[in-house]
């Protein structure tokens, strides 16, 4: 999505260690008209694919996931939630997901009252470096029985290798954006 | 705001010890078409205040925030983030929040380069009960040199006593719905 790209290349900033900050528009601050214009364009990539929920995860997936549910007739947003403890009880599926950010493994949860068989799933969020976070809301989307119609992503490192990573396992995943590289504070989209 | 209460009433869910659960709709799993309405009632409330920024804190806030920022001409969202550290260094206005769910104090963090003098803001979050979280955001607002327009809130708990702390402090809180009591698993609006 040529917009989303410019936008990066124009308030993206690069630090090192494989960083790029987008929190101008993004994840910290959010420019909302530009979330309804991605959304926009997951519903055109999705057409027809009879989304009956969208899955994200705190906190950043929030916002994007929102937005874009309006263009997918307000189908309803879940989010997954960050958990302390792993100890939550029956009511909850669980996934472990490492944090290559902040060095930790999060225990993401979601009730089970909101995923089940019959839903089929659009799972959204901000970024895919690794992918262990979007292969933690895969699983739970398995346990959960949900289908998956598949996943759409603001920013992919696809150098990382999480991306392919879950399109190997036959999911469909749409990234507005596909970072090919980052050098001395250059971009380069696939 | 009826609707609101209504949907409160139908899908919220009692338990002990003043909690309210309302994660069918607002806080876990979203309706986005609820989300909508709330936006547009917030607009006519504070119509003509020219509103420059929305400010909310993470999670649970922003997806309302970002519905919300339709309805007052896309206006960027801003999200105050939990931060584990409170040394992040010079780029962040911080306040302490005390949260009464989970026991402990939040640092809560938002950077320089997107509040300051000129900003005129609405303070948007779910819930408003002993007001930490909302004193934090307004501690914030005063640190950058922004001007407050005013608050909007989904569900007060007005019986808990922050609202009328922070309405005491000459600053308009708008709660579209506003708990007067809560007993026997019956709950009253104001």
């Amino acid at each position: 999505m040529k917009l989303l790209e410019e936008r990066i290349i124009k308030d993206g900033v690069f630090l090192g260690n494989d960083i790029l900050k987008v929190d101008n528009f993004l994840n910290h601050q959010i420019d909302v008209a530009l979330l309804d214009k991605m959304g926009a364009e997951w519903a055109r990539l999705y057409e027809g694919e009879k989304i009956t929920k969208i899955l994200t995860i705190e906190a950043s997936g929030i916002g994007i996931a929102c937005i874009a549910a309006r263009h997918f007739g307000s189908c309803p947003v879940l989010f997954a939630k960050k958990s302390k403890s792993s100890n939550i009880g029956d009511d909850f599926y669980t996934a472990k997901a490492y944090s290559f950010t902040h060095g930790n493994v999060n225990d993401i949860v979601v009730s089970k009252k909101y995923l089940g068989k019959g839903d089929r799933v659009l799972i959204i969020d901000d970024f895919l470096a690794n992918g262990e976070a979007l292969l933690a809301l895969t699983s739970i989307c398995n346990k959960a029985g949900a289908e998956i119609a598949g996943v759409g992503i603001a920013v992919e490192k696809w150098y990382q290798g999480g991306g392919d990573k879950i399109r190997d396992m036959g999911i469909r995943v749409e990234s507005l954006a596909k970072i090919k590289k980052m050098e001395d504070g250059r971009i380069e989209f696939c």
